[in-house]
């Protein structure tokens, strides 16, 4: 892997250069380069699409085509994913969350529906609470890690308990922007360092003996370190976040599974967390819409396009200024 | 309180000379002083009760004399308790357990049996584990919070989830060593300060206006900041430990509720993490004797001597050269 | 204190409520209010100042009616400051940087000199490595804690070799949002519990008997903790920060003494870590004008204002679009 | 390096099964086994010594001739080092130093003299401050890094200006228990992820193209990792732990210099920790000899097995029962 670790500098890496169906743009924040595409009639209401940790942009190719009948859609690469900057050291949800803020200002220009998949999900979230006035209608958390993703959450399974052994696993061999980048180092060790239970999971996520798949490829493993040190969340605690949503929320919920021997959450959140956010946020007086889809897969964008384009678009209609209204 | 703070230094406050029943002893591990009692017949297997957090070795002044039938038993201070020194920066797992292996050999002198409530629990988890060759023949672990106390547990509800807050109030409001000593601002914020759950806790432990019980005045509250911030267990990780379990080990466990709306873990340690204790014993090659009591109190020893001492005594006989055998 | 403490809130507390000579106004960030006065022509270049650690917008009250000459003049109160809000949990350097950002959007809306003391000092080093392209036009940081305000610094003193002791006593006998308020408490551990040589700076902040000066009573003590214990930089590393820095930067340096004793700095930065700003500053390709003032106390603005303006405004003169170009 | 990094357990690795001059022992602490060596006759002074990091017992054979005519001498592996046992996740100063407690205790059996290179130095001090009441009667830090290892030291550089990351980057490339093992991505990354001084350091370690030399073969990566996120020291400060020394010290003092440039120091701890050292110990009553050695070379004891030997020797005379007395 040493020629292609070597690829990696700052900037996006040589290997995300493969082709897309939509053009791509770059949007300096100051900070960064965030690389993004668009879709759809700018009459339509704007709606930003933020993908998934190991995730691009172009996980949401497919719906994209279908979102451009009702919406005017952004989606982008986060820093550290995609063609947008890598910034060593510098991974946090709040970095991330101004990224946007940044983003919807210069580029979007107007209020705008966030939608985000998994840690996107977290910065929906975010954005729901800490956005500038008037810069978000309404928030879409597609099977957010609310609690499940930080190191002492307030409300069930912790990182430990969930995803986080995979992230540590990845952020060790692959290292930071990939310096180590030792793939085969980290199969072989998915069965000692890994519980029982993750197998699936890892495979899911392509750490097989064929070489990583695009999306990680794409994806800078400093980010699994962030989250399992819990510099990612630093003073973010999720708890705070959700009791200051300020705008109307549509969670989808999909596969979670608790492991009944270790109590471990296979899936985004649990039930019980999900019962602590819809209390958060109805607390703060905000509508909060929940679609309970135990079986569907995590990237409900990418597994099932035209689900996900009529879940969000039927509660869409519900905002102010929503499409079709 | 200020004058009552001003009286802890580094060794003992002055507070704690109440009157007992067992005359008290000091001895040097080469870092700290320990205060002990001994009661019963050297003849008799040997002993050591190790008290909880917020409890000195008086906790078992009762039970004692009950145990003097069949035991050659120790009741000792840890540090930051009792009459034990104060040790300001050094409150950590291995540090307490390092000074139980120097008081075993230094006093005890032979093979004993450890017991101990709450942290003292874990303590005698930790003695089971790592404690010399030949020093231990048998641990008793009087409802532990094994996970429960930990930042990032492997199994179940952490500290924040646990008693943690509480003891992040007694750390904030007296501070380590009592030097801010603000009981009233203490009982003042707990409403606040506090998830509702915890109010009659926080009645549990004496917090009313009142002023402080003499367990909390024996009490360096730089214990419960340790514990809150996870110094306490630094590299101590209780699945690592659990399993290096190498004695027969006697588990019981008293009340427990899951708070239905938070999942938070009123009591020491849950169902499924007390399973998961037993899986690692279990193993690790060693017998595991699992008393689940729950209507008792936390204390057993204090609350109820006599079934304490029974089941004790009882579990006691199975091990090698245990009483009455 | 309690009746002080009680006032607090996430709001700014009623005792920030004094008479001051310019007209106090909020804006709406979308997470916190800002509070900030504002003078001079809107035809003159826009100047933004930011308060140190322990000071309100007020400090700069002489020297805005000097500023007024120059510049169109803004003051304001980060958040756990003055009457700006208080925001339990959330204080980081990228949090107040991206408030200010959004301040310059939504208040000045055009670009902007900024200008900032000690902590504020670090902020507008923020600004000018992170803000939005175009918002910043040169940064003048005023004795600025550069690496000396980080726990595990790149050059010279950490914070516990600097100020942090004094900022850890006042969090812990204050507590955050000032809920334990032990002002007496506080000033009789100064001489046990701080290093010998801080006595004089514990001073120079008011530390003293008669009960805590205004700018004290403005500050949300939070702030210190999180200082102390390095939640307050997060991911913010200053070396990599000013290798970013993408604007002129004028750094003047005030009294500073290394303690022979102990190697401990008195003073906001040592010679050698200006050395090191001043190498990554210009090795990223940005003029660096450097004015040492050896004798000059640390909040120059305040306790100088002429010759403050008179630097300040010599310096900017150079910048495009400066005063009287 | 895969099939080299698969030998490594929780046992000491087969590659360091090589031939040696003494015969080696296992001793059984209860958790490790510290296998030692040991030479002179019993009847003369007990002298314990200490490897450094990245060092084996072995690096004292050619001083273990010499010793043997005044000493009986005694010389350990520690836990992650040489053919003493692998402890993931439990590598801390409280926790070697209560193995050598233990040590004494079980194959020494009476007052001895400790004398430790580096991290073994630092060895020395924590027992020189808390081993047992009459177990140490003298304590050599050759060349220890006292508060130089710290992150946050009370004076001076701490680790992240020192060797730490040196450290960082073996425990990244290696990996705990050798895990990675990309020794060849490890001395490529030196030029790009080591600051330009520690080249040289680098090269002293043996980081080149030849392969790991057989020191680092035999040492745990886990331990550098330790060190730089400072969960080695935990609860173990310094400044503390010299506080508290309790028996008559000698301190040899080796090459140290200060980088002009940076402040970084290349070396064990600078002129001015040493003179704290100095400060603390005498304030503690203990005699405290002071040998610099500004030419000699950090690990003396192999260099010049001679002087080293003339040097602990003619110190240890004055101590009492120490050598030809």
């Amino acid at each position: 892997m040493a020629s292609f670790a070597n690829e990696f500098g700052p900037h996006a890496p040589e290997v995300t250069y493969v082709a897309h169906a939509f053009d791509e743009h770059l949007f300096d924040t100051g900070e960064i380069e965030i690389n993004y595409v668009t879709t759809g009639d700018p009459s339509r209401p704007a709606l930003l699409l933020i993908p998934g940790q190991t995730e691009s942009w172009w996980g949401y190719e497919a719906a994209l085509g279908l979102l451009a009948d009702h919406f005017h859609a952004f989606a982008v690469d986060l820093r550290g994913q995609g063609r947008s900057s890598r910034t060593p050291g510098r991974y946090t949800l709040d970095m991330m969350g101004n990224d946007l803020v940044r983003f919807i200002d210069g580029v979007i220009g107007r209020p705008t529906i966030v939608a985000g998949l998994s840690s996107g999900g977290v910065l929906a979230a975010w954005l729901s609470a800490y956005a500038k006035p008037g810069q978000v209608v309404g928030a879409y958390y597609e099977d957010p890690p609310l609690f499940a993703s930080e190191v002492r959450p307030a409300v069930g399974q912790g990182i430990r308990q969930s995803i986080g052994p995979l992230f540590a696993l990845m952020a060790k061999y692959l290292g930071d922007q990939w310096s180590v980048g030792d793939w085969d180092g980290m199969v072989a060790a998915v069965p000692d360092e890994l519980p029982a239970w993750m197998g699936m999971v890892a495979g899911a996520f392509g750490m097989g003996e064929g070489g990583p798949p695009q999306p990680l490829k794409e994806y800078d493993p400093e980010w699994g370190r962030a989250f399992w040190t819990g510099t990612f969340y630093g003073s973010g605690d999720h708890e705070r976040m959700l009791g200051s949503v300020k705008v109307p929320v549509l969670f989808t919920h999909h596969l979670r599974i608790i492991d009944e021997a270790t109590g471990a959450l296979m899936g985004a959140s649990s039930d019980l967390q999900v019962s602590r956010v819809r209390q958060l946020i109805t607390n703060a007086g905000q509508p909060f819409a929940y679609v309970s889809l135990p079986s569907a897969p995590h990237p409900l964008h990418s597994h099932d396009p035209q689900l996900y384009v009529d879940t969000l678009t039927t509660w869409a209609t519900s905002l102010p200024n929503g499409p079709g209204t």
